[in-house]
């Protein structure tokens, strides 16, 4: 395929979402320009999935010791970047460039790179991934050389004797499991009365019991808020009335893992117009468009959610606006999301805390399960939430070993639209944890089948008040 | 609901099957009559999925010492046993008898209790779920003491110094795998080419280079042929023009595992006229029917597919057709099989080993998956057959961590008729080995949207092709 050498598009940020828009771009023949401030691949392959899931997996192996195995965890890091370096150095159609992206005016973007001087690039189209960063959380009395975020704690030579993590969602409940194993004393923080406040709390009910039999004091429904460098004392404010929480003593290091904030300061878009929300993010529509045309923006600087496989989902649809226009785009997926604990746990979908009536909520403890009996798994669970009557897939949550795949039979059911009772008689291999999705069809059908009428019934009210709040 | 107390079925095996139809029974109003002659639960429970996997399961995990770990598993086998044994006795609806079931005329069995004494049950239905026990090999010069199968293996008191097995389908591959754990040495020995003959033998070429890893002997392509008990020497013929083998030395037990026979005999089925094949497996049709009204089969007994989830599978259908009559039945679904070593392989539907011209294979390696880069996973495989225009999901082969999980993606997608091309857009959670699965949409999709001209072409003949085959 011949390649269209004046660039298509140009991508500012090189992780999960602009690459695949960069890529995606000279797959289909055309050019585009990639800059990149840090390094390439993006919080994911720099301190997020890829250094996390290694150091997951060598720390459960129990081979090597704390330092040996953090090394080990950069060294297949820096691996993975220096490859997709190369790869995107020297891609046909990729002109790729150190340093950081600003816009100067419609489809201009100045580029200043390490030594200091600029470079001015054009394109019609913009695309600005340039991602998130930690959200810093101020703790009074805490010196700046004990604190840690997702960057700096890939950097440490040997593993804390007592690490606290402040905040219990994906990284602090991931990193919690990780240190646990490397020997640290784990204490993890969670202002929200459960862990992984984002999925329903049976979740971070299950994943709290797991963390504390290995020995992690999991503190929830409090906040750190201050610190006693003579003792090395974090102290912990509980939310609302809560009650007192003992202080946590003898803190090594505190990991700060309460949120993310955009990249999107420095790159012009206040000069420009492009609109942000009140937290900084970039508002895009269903394509990917900001407000502005010619200006798409994809990922965690974005309003629409971040984690990498989003991102590139992202990315996607943006490369096939870019290249087909205004061509119909089927409607935005649903987005998973996963938290490789121990166990894992993961989510699709929307589920309120209270069922609404026209859903039945159908829940299938991991513990009936035949492989969960054999793996001596006695904790976990399904909890899927299906519109009664036509048996659309509104959401679910899995927590149990492989939930983070077998959440993709849910997520790829409710992008393919296939309603749950079509899914009563499929055969699973024996013993699967894949089992528990299938007791939870039976459930369903054996449920159902009786009060098809009652389920028309409250399917149709459950319309008219939906129809009502649009 | 009210229980119809004269029986609607004499179900005669308890396994998976057979505790389909019967408890299915009770759910629905009806009773029925199970006879078990051994233990309840069936080689699954008792000889099969749960011992093995407990064993796979303990053994990676690697705190017992083999004595100890036999020990545990056979613990575990035993309170599941007792657990369903109580739930059959108890369970309402269900008259459950210990004994050998005998028909004897329509809708008449008789049974024979331990005791020697006979009952004689009727209803009018009988369901034979008889199961099937290993196939016996005859080697020249082995001692029968030094003799195992999937039943005598489980009471071993500790693991053999060197233990041959010979077979290398599911249960000599998951075997090799759990013995080799437990420090047993290992020599596997299989017939065909390759091992896991049932699937593409990619499968089994993978789970060959993993096994040797570990330093487990694979021998391909031979057969175990004579025993010399003086050097404890087991000698194997090549296939066909094979190169020879070098000898097994010092072999203390051979675990043959070399296919099973259908428990056929002794029913009363010649008497009664009940069709079975030439390997003695009762012929059914699609809803579990045998050629004599009023008696069905289902499981290993049948010439319909093995496994415990095919068994429940076709326990179900049994059921359906029983209480509802002559109600449509949906087709029957595609029946996956998993093999539980390291790395899982699994399959479900047909791959042709030549691909046919309107069909588009996809491999994906599995090492090109960013969470087996994590997980230092370097081996592994998707294949996947897609009928080529409609998109029709033909079959799949998956190696790799949790394949058993992932194949019932597969699964799900056949049984409810999504063609391949719809998975396109999902987004699965990142780093997870769906994503392999998600890169075999992506080239699908690479490929297949150039060439739909060239796709119509060849679907339309291959479909002329089947059509002239029926």
């Amino acid at each position: 395929m011949a390649t269209d050498s004046s660039p298509h598009a140009i991508v500012i940020g090189s992780g999960s979402g602009g690459l695949t828009a960069a890529i995606g771009l000279t797959r289909v023949g055309k050019s585009a320009v990639l800059i990149e401030a840090e390094h390439v691949g993006g919080d994911c392959t720099n301190v997020g999935c890829i250094p996390s899931k290694s150091l997951l997996h060598h720390s459960k192996q129990g081979v090597l010791s704390g330092a040996d195995l953090l090394a080990k965890v950069r060294e297949r890091r820096t691996f993975l970047r220096d490859h997709e370096t190369e790869d995107v150095s020297t891609m046909e159609g990729l002109d790729f460039r150190v340093g950081r992206g600003r816009i100067i005016g419609k489809g201009r973007v100045e580029i200043t790179k390490p030594d200091g001087s600029t470079d001015i690039v054009t394109a019609p189209n913009i695309v600005i991934a340039t991602g998130s960063r930690s959200r810093p959380l101020a703790i009074e009395g805490l010196p700046e050389d004990r604190v840690l975020n997702n960057a700096s704690l890939f950097e440490l030579e040997t593993p804390p004797a007592h690490l606290a993590i402040v905040g219990g969602g994906a990284i602090g409940v991931e990193m919690a499991t990780a240190f646990n194993r490397l020997g640290s004393q784990v204490t993890l923080i969670e202002y929200a009365p459960n862990l992984l406040p984002l999925m329903l709390s049976a979740a971070g009910d299950i994943v709290q019991r797991s963390l504390e039999s290995k020995g992690v004091r999991v503190i929830v429904g409090a906040g750190a808020s201050s610190f006693d460098p003579a003792t090395n004392s974090l102290f912990c404010k509980p939310a609302g009335d809560g009650p007192s929480v003992a202080p946590v003593e003898n803190v090594d290091a505190v990991l700060l893992s309460v949120g993310r904030l955009p990249n999107s300061e420095g790159l012009g878009l206040e000069d420009i117009g492009v609109s942000v929300d009140k937290r900084g993010m970039i508002e895009i529509d269903e394509r990917g468009r900001t407000n502005i045309e010619g200006i798409w923006a994809c990922g965690d600087v974005t309003n629409r959610g971040g984690t990498t496989h989003a991102a590139g989902a992202w990315g996607r649809r943006i490369l096939r606006s870019m290249v087909a226009g205004p061509l119909p785009l089927p409607a935005v997926p649903p987005m998973p999301g996963a938290v490789f604990g121990d166990p894992e746990a993961a989510s699709v979908g929307a589920q309120p805390v209270e069922v609404p009536s026209d859903v039945r909520r159908i829940t299938i403890p991991m513990a009936q399960i035949d492989r969960a009996f054999t793996d001596e798994v006695t904790d976990g669970v399904v909890i899927i939430d299906v519109r009664k009557f036509r048996g659309t897939i509104l959401g679910a949550t899995i927590v149990g070993p492989r939930a983070g795949e077998l959440i993709g039979m849910v997520s790829l059911s409710m992008k393919t639209g296939v309603p749950f009772h079509k899914w009563y008689g499929t055969v699973w291999p024996y013993p699967t944890y894949a089992d528990a999705l299938s007791q939870a069809v039976d459930a369903y059908i054996a449920e159902a089948l009786p009060s098809v009428h009652k389920d028309f019934v409250s399917y149709a009210s459950g319309k008219v008040k939906r129809l009502i709040k649009r």
